[in-house]
């Protein structure tokens, strides 16, 4: 069975605050005179290596990790899965 | 001037090791019988909103930002840009 790379991106809800991005865009990008830069959001970023038969069903292993383990917490995160080309 | 989505990710370098990605493998996966999910590699998510003509100057702009602000410490970590479709 081939192998696809599958991204999990954790982001806080846009009605969550994110200290984080705020402090980078306050911070630093204010500082250092990036104006052209609006808005900063943070998050986790977690690149998996997944073994299935096809794209769909990496997706639905990666879906059913992420809730099973609980890996996000649905009430302030957003999480999206993205499966990209196959792994060779 | 419209504005682009920039996403950037911030890994360890395949050389480095990587505490949480190897522990999230380890002791999530393992224990949840998700035997499909080969490696897990953590890592730092940024999406910035940008304010530039075109594609490469939003790229150019958020790369500039990324080694002049130090971000990320070019020894062990893959610093990846990718700037999406024009936002409105």
């Amino acid at each position: 069975m081939p192998d696809f790379t599958a991204e999990v991106v954790i982001e806080n809800k846009k009605m969550a605050r994110d200290p984080e991005g705020e402090t980078i865009a306050r911070e630093l990008i204010s500082k250092g005179g990036f104006s052209e830069i609006r808005d900063v959001r943070a998050g986790k970023y977690l690149r998996l290596l997944v073994q299935a038969t096809d794209k769909e069903e990496a997706e639905r292993i990666v879906n059913r990790m992420s809730n099973a383990l609980r890996i996000f917490n649905p009430v302030v995160h957003k999480c999206t899965i993205r499966i990209k080309s196959e792994t060779e």
